[in-house]
């Protein structure tokens, strides 16, 4: 959907103009204030003039068209006045009025519909319902209903927030400056994928941040990312709905699909999106990013501070959100030595005293001197800028920046306050002018820094980022692809087999000469399980004989599983007895595989048993993944010291595995219709080669493997 | 220390006085500024006059005697200004100059010992050397070397500083307000410990805010806390050192001896001092503690908010920060929904709408409503108060607020902002007036709540606080305790068994005939491992058999182990084989000892092998701890679950491994002259009881027990 009529319209008419208070009256006040007289016209058939202004009765008495239509009144009289502005030639509305699908009404769900359907028969992009309204700062369009304070905001944000409240927080921080700010309130018909296509075609915009509790097309969604991602320009997200309460919470509100918030961490995972906490760290991290000259070339940080107290904070909170600062080389010290006072230690990080910091020549030399470290990629200068400024060394450390800044191969400058609530407005200005960010007060500034890094150090090209998104509940919903099955194990190796999953050798016996014989052909020590759809946990029902040694030990297993399954589950179907070679001991991991509706196949790894259950270490990500995405999967486990030799024993064989995730997660996008979810628990990984020794695989439709199947590695 | 002549002069003579830049003219200025006319003297020979007042060649000049000298001039002025100052009745001093021990110098640490000793010689208080001085804001003493800008600043916090920048941004922070605001410097004569008792004992100090890098006085600094949790007057701490490069920073910076971080934490938990991770999060608990009237009285929060993004936001880091938020009872509900709009579903967190804050009388109500929940023991309520105030729902909700504060008993009210930066002074001074403190953004002021219902949860009476502090590092240099000793596995069991323990029923044989007879009566099935000073590893050397279970097999094992150890190990001593009952299987849990000289033992314990080792799962106390205390080290344990009876098993015996820590824990303050570091690895943990299986202690002075002596258990 092409919105440039909606965000930068020629002309616009405020439908319900007005001096009073409300949206008619504080849109009115927005418009005249900031916006050229040409552009846009006051519509009220109560009066004759609003601030000085002419009104026009109606829209059809406007003496040109129109672009976009603003409309201040209520739900009532939405569909006639898109349909008269729509004659005017508009093909753009903006409707404030709630009572639409948020009242959670069949009402309210009828009239946003009408409004939908209104809106495809003339072919119009709409902002809203129940929204606040936009600002296109680069263009000077201010469609907003909130009355903001005075201050220069034109900057390089593009912010999109399904808030309206969050929308004027926003704005009201004395930090942020946008190209575009939306609030797109129920998204009814230009939705938030349509705002971030926007944005990624505006050139005005260097860093779009985001505010949304649920998304309505995960395929499109996925695609804007990859977009993103591709051209370089970074995405901040607030995503609500991390906790069971905040779920509920998000899906109440805006009746967006909420839920499965892992999966929005595995998809901002492979296109690089920043995803921060809480709206100050959106506010933060778009503006860092939008004011940064240039990112940072890597993850090495020179911290230089005026104090012992504050080189102490950076230390412990850099180390706290793994923040490296890498030691100073020879030249550094050396140089640095010479500057300072003799009683100071140079390290990283560096606590400078305030000696320098009263004299532009020297706190410049000092600068470079960092700057010129191999090691820094960036240098953060630990200083609380105060609202007043009663301490004048802000003055030379200023002017030393902006001496720096401007050398060739200068290394991006940040600014570290130490509390908030502060900076003085001028040389905020005047530093961000000159491409030096003012961060937030440690607590937020150290994840930032950690969150830029991780983004930086993002690889669109080791990505594989074909998604095989399913693309809405309506297929499934669609039954064509039938009910859900759960798999035998021996089905589910067959399938895992078919992908060139390593499994064991086996196969499933009908009688006890039939076990034997296959416990011969497939070599000893045998493992043996009873094969029924009906039973899951097969250890519970004595179902299981481990190290059988010869074929007599075969045939009275078989003898004592059967037994005892009949015993304790006498209505199971039973297809027969798994046999299989006993596979070699290693350590235990788990494989999971769980198709979203929205997202399609993500997959799961982790350490198995109490790793899983009782720490919760486990990682994920949206299929397929390549071996390198395995590979970080597996290093981003808390306990993936495990993996690396743990206590003198080998070194397990971890690129093996990461090949064996990496094989599953192209199994699970190639079956992306059938599969629902799958579980290799345990698969284990040895010090040469990884094998799945237990899988169970629910999908639509039959197991594809006849129990008489027998499968070789 | 008696320092109220330092922190309350009745006269003060200000030394090197004058109207220029630099400590002398920036103190005079303050004193002028700020200072009652009578309170003080300005002295230097140079003027006649300074900013239009009187100025004394010298002290000796002075028309009366005076309280306090403040030295302006440089370190080599300082001695005899001293003497003069003591002559003209001063009891107290405040040195600004450097040049002291901070230089790391032998020159400097020489002009430090010397000043000590003058103040020594003439029983005087001093301040610094090094420092920034003080304000005593309750009662108008300015000593304080920058010029901070014009602000209100008189409330309730005490505040120590080690660092003068520190100082002053906090002072230069638009959030605190406080009693009395101290830069402490070197602290060489005047310790950290001296004002925290003067703020400890002053009734105009509500809240004790600090900032420190290490302590030289672990017993005195012990002292102050215990009395602090004893009157109920919270301490707020921030140390930095925490991370190996910040104690690097903190060891260079004031010379003060820091290092073993956790044993601060291990303190401050013992004592509900709630530490804090940087400077912002300092100022904004000191003063949410120091507006708040009371404290809550439980963990409830009611979170009301304007728009479902502040309350997802809210669930969501409330999660992240283990706050809950009750559920509302059917009362409240039932009063919510009649008051909300029909589309919004009441719950807690609560997203009200913006319908009501714009009505008094309906806020109000609301409030009301909320605090009445039993469950609710405060208000949270999310609003971001912008610098200007362009939406004007803050003037109703803070008339709503005033009413509802002044109500028979109502609970604290806390005003959570979504973004910083912001707040109009006004609004926050009068909120603040009617005891309802601004908080800082979410992600400060989350775990802010979280550090403040644990404080409030901190039982001194169920903690052990007898601590049993070595007192300095100067008793352990002494050597009269004699060199370290490892004792072996046997004389540890000894020493634990005397402490009443649960160790096996065991003994060392020293040949094979007194190994079987040891197994026979001690009863089989026995575990043998071999007993020698110099073998620690007894596995790696072939010196452990399991599972033994008949004299024969003893026998043998006494000499497959005696040839294995001789073989692999020709030169140790040997004591013999230990002969045990083997333990029933338990889960493996470790406790461990470490005795700091400046902190006396502290008792740690975790899950054995990888959690300890990878996950670093631990948790560390101060001995001795109370059985409470143990069961809160236990609960805490991220991998806690696994005792309660996990996957199945039966849940282990808690409490019988509380007992077991907290005994250990007296055994190790008991033993606190030679203890210095015990390992019981692993003790298990059964479904009824406890035992040590493995232990090790190194103590000064040999061991107590012989080789001979027999345990039972």
């Amino acid at each position: 959907m092409n919105i440039d009529k909606l965000l930068k319209p020629g002309k616009m008419a405020i439908v319900g103009a007005g001096e009073g208070e409300g949206f008619g009256g504080d849109t009115t006040r927005n418009a005249v204030a900031y916006m050229k007289e040409h552009t846009f016209y006051l519509v009220n058939p109560k009066w004759k003039t609003i601030f000085g202004r002419r009104a026009y009765p109606s829209l059809a008495d406007l003496p040109e068209d129109i672009d976009l239509v603003v409309i201040c009144t209520p739900a009532a009289t939405v569909g006639h006045l898109i349909r008269e502005a729509h004659k005017k030639g508009a093909r753009a509305a903006l409707v404030f009025a709630s009572g639409y699908k948020e009242t959670g009404t069949p009402e309210g769900e009828a009239a946003q519909t009408a409004l939908c359907a209104l809106c495809a028969e003339l072919d119009m992009a709409l902002m809203g319902p129940n929204c606040a309204g936009f600002v296109n700062y680069t263009e000077g369009i201010h469609a907003f209903a909130f009355l903001p304070s005075v201050r220069e905001r034109k900057g390089k944000i593009g912010f999109v927030s399904q808030s309206g409240q969050l929308c004027y927080s926003t704005m009201e921080s004395p930090v942020p400056s946008f190209s575009c700010l939306i609030s797109a309130g129920n998204a009814a018909v230009t939705k938030i994928e349509d705002y971030i296509e926007f944005l990624l075609d505006d050139p005005d915009t260097k860093v779009i941040a985001l505010y949304f509790e649920g998304i309505q097309d995960g395929g499109r969604f996925a695609a804007c990312l990859k977009k993103a991602a591709g051209i370089g320009k970074p995405v901040v997200a607030l995503k609500t709905g991390r906790s069971e309460k905040g779920e509920r919470v998000a899906a109440s509100h805006t009746g967006s699909l909420a839920g499965s918030d892992r999966f929005f961490d595995a998809l901002f995972e492979k296109f690089g999106v920043i995803r921060v906490e809480d709206l100050e760290e959106l506010i933060y991290t778009a503006q860092t990013l939008a004011v940064l000259p240039k990112l940072p070339a890597g993850k090495g940080i020179g911290s230089m501070n005026l104090s012992g107290g504050e080189t102490g904070i950076c230390a412990d909170l850099g180390e706290r959100n793994g923040i490296e600062y890498p030691d100073f080389t020879a030249t550094t010290l050396t140089g640095l030595t010479a500057m300072l006072p003799p009683y100071a230690t140079p390290a990283n990080p560096l606590d400078m005293t305030a000696t320098l910091s009263y004299d532009t020549e020297r706190y410049a030399a000092a600068l470079r001197c960092v700057m010129n470290d191999p090691g820094v990629d960036l240098v953060l200068v630990g200083y609380t800028l105060t609202q007043e400024i009663t301490d004048p060394a802000i003055r030379y450390m200023a002017d030393a920046m902006e001496i720096v800044r401007k050398e060739a191969n200068a290394k991006p400058i940040l600014i570290l306050p130490f509390t908030g609530n502060t900076r003085n407005n001028d040389f905020r200005l005047r530093l961000e002018q000159m491409g030096v960010p003012i961060l937030p007060p440690p607590q937020y500034a150290f994840p930032l820094l950690a969150n830029v890094f991780r983004h930086i150090g993002h690889d669109s090209a080791a990505v594989d980022d074909r998604l095989p998104i399913f693309g809405g509940r309506e297929k499934e919903a669609g039954g064509s692809v039938g009910a859900p099955v759960t798999l035998t194990e021996h089905e589910t190796k067959t399938e895992l087999a078919h992908w060139h999953i390593p499994v064991p050798a086996g196969g499933v016996a009908v009688c006890e000469e039939d076990a034997a014989d296959l416990a011969s052909r497939i070599g000893f020590p045998a493992v043996m399980k009873i094969s029924s759809p009906d039973i899951l946990h097969k250890s519970d029902v004595g179902g299981v004989a481990v190290g059988v040694t010869s074929p007599d030990g075969v045939r009275e297993a078989y003898r004592r599983i059967m037994a005892n399954v009949r015993n304790a589950r006498p209505g199971a179907a039973i297809d027969g007895i798994l046999v299989e070679r006993l596979a070699p001991p290693g350590t235990e991991m788990i494989v999971g595989v769980k198709n979203d509706p929205r997202f399609g196949p993500a997959i799961m790894t982790g350490l198995g048993g109490v790793f899983v259950e009782v720490f919760r270490d486990t990682a994920l990500r949206l299929a397929p993944v390549s071996a390198f995405e395995a590979l970080e999967m597996i290093h981003s486990l808390k306990g993936a010291a495990l993996l690396g030799g743990y206590r003198g024993k080998p070194p397990l064989d971890v690129d093996a595995f990461a090949n064996l995730i990496a094989d599953v997660s192209a199994m699970a996008a190639g079956m992306k219709e059938e599969l629902i979810e799958m579980d290799l628990n345990p698969v284990f990984v040895c010090a040469h080669g990884v094998l799945v020794a237990d899988a169970v695989m629910i999908k639509r439709g039959a197991g594809s493997a006849s129990a008489a199947v027998l499968r070789t590695p």
